[in-house]
């Protein structure tokens, strides 16, 4: 690794409209979190509150924070990370809308209201610790990667405590886990009401799943049309830019 | 309804290899059955042996039995469609390949050798019964559509009983359900592995599921690329007509 990559530097969110600081060297925010940041549904511009889990770089509530005028909390565990934030936050000028928390979601009494936020938001670490992946955890993209400090279950207790009744916790996670997210959901009475499937192209297994629950919902989940990320040319397909720019 | 409609009219599958013999006044086979039927994971051709499940005039057999020399067993609970079934196998002269039984699932002991399938298939009743719509029970399509005479809980469990270990269980259903789906075979020691969504239309969402899911599998399930029925002309889509004739 060059000595140039361990700086930060500022990029821009698709659609340019926020600007986000990065660390290539530690963690760049991803796809799925622009996805989740348009996927999950917000209550009324200005009304009520949001919450966003595990937040990385901030990418989530950067890219709500243009659909809605909501003010928007944010918790993530590495202090580095929540540095970042916090900069790209005053870089846009949301210090009025957006706040982030250095915290573990495990240890959040005190810091937070439970059974108030109105949509809840998860970009959580994907992959389970295996006995020989679990011995490297002491860095930064294994925190963000493997459910070292939060696990699945973790993640949708805790934003289950969060949402007030009939209110919205959106994740977005692997395709393998489905049957997995769907029980652990079921577990803490947040039920599965719509599923976004991502296709990296139309002939390709998914690779990415956005799934919305609501708490203490009716059954009865719709399943939405695919986005499907890459036309035959290997550009994005003009449906995904729309909803990814 | 005139006196025509009910008589039994010989039909062709999709693909015009099989007949089929139907009552268009009590029952006739969906698009449903004939993708669980190509959707399946069948053993070796001519090894083994595969049951149906709630099989009605017999369309998933006779689709597998395009596929496949491998025994397929039937059971349908209504005898009338016992009756069309078995006519459409002496018609298509597979009286040695498909066996259709007329049985309750429930009541299976001494007619199966339980443990024993290498895959099973169903085509269930979709509906949950209502209060409401219970009343009406008295009719061939209401057996057929609504869990009145099987539960999805009842599918899944007999086909957990009848496949053997590392056997396969592929049913249909309606995408609604899946979160209930996923549960209950988890509930029966299937791990779904193999899901495909079927959209109406490219920008509409799912309104068929198939779900594959193998006794005692590992965990990860793998999500196919959708099948997308109708065009923008509102005609079969190629793909769509690959898979289904």
């Amino acid at each position: 690794m060059t000595k140039r990559e361990r700086i930060e530097r500022l990029d821009y969110l698709p659609g340019w409209e926020r600007a986000i600081y990065q660390r290539p060297d530690i963690f760049s925010y991803s796809m799925d979190a622009v996805l989740l940041g348009k996927f999950a549904q917000l209550p009324k511009s200005g009304e009520g509150k949001i919450m966003d889990l595990c937040t990385g770089t901030g990418a989530v509530p950067l890219i709500m924070s243009q659909r809605t005028r909501t003010f928007i909390e944010a918790v993530e565990i590495q202090p580095v990370l929540v540095s970042l934030a916090e900069k790209s936050v005053h870089e846009n000028n949301l210090a009025d809308q957006i706040r982030v928390m250095e915290a573990d979601i495990l240890e959040l009494d005190g810091l937070v209201r439970w059974e108030s936020y109105d949509t809840v938001t998860c970009n959580p670490p994907y992959f389970p610790v295996t006995a020989e992946k679990g011995k490297n955890v002491n860095n930064h993209l294994s925190l963000a990667r493997h459910e070292i400090a939060c696990t699945l279950d973790d993640v949708i207790r805790v934003s289950s405590r969060l949402v007030k009744q009939k209110g919205r916790v959106a994740i977005v996670h692997r395709p393998e886990r489905l049957p997995d997210i769907f029980g652990t959901m079921i577990k803490y009475r947040l039920e599965p009401k719509r599923i976004q499937y991502v296709h990296p192209k139309s002939d390709r297994e998914a690779n990415i799943v956005l799934v919305e629950a609501v708490r203490e919902g009716k059954p009865g989940i719709k399943t939405m049309p695919p986005w499907i990320v890459y036309g035959e040319d290997n550009t994005y397909t003009g449906e995904f830019k729309e909803h990814y720019e």
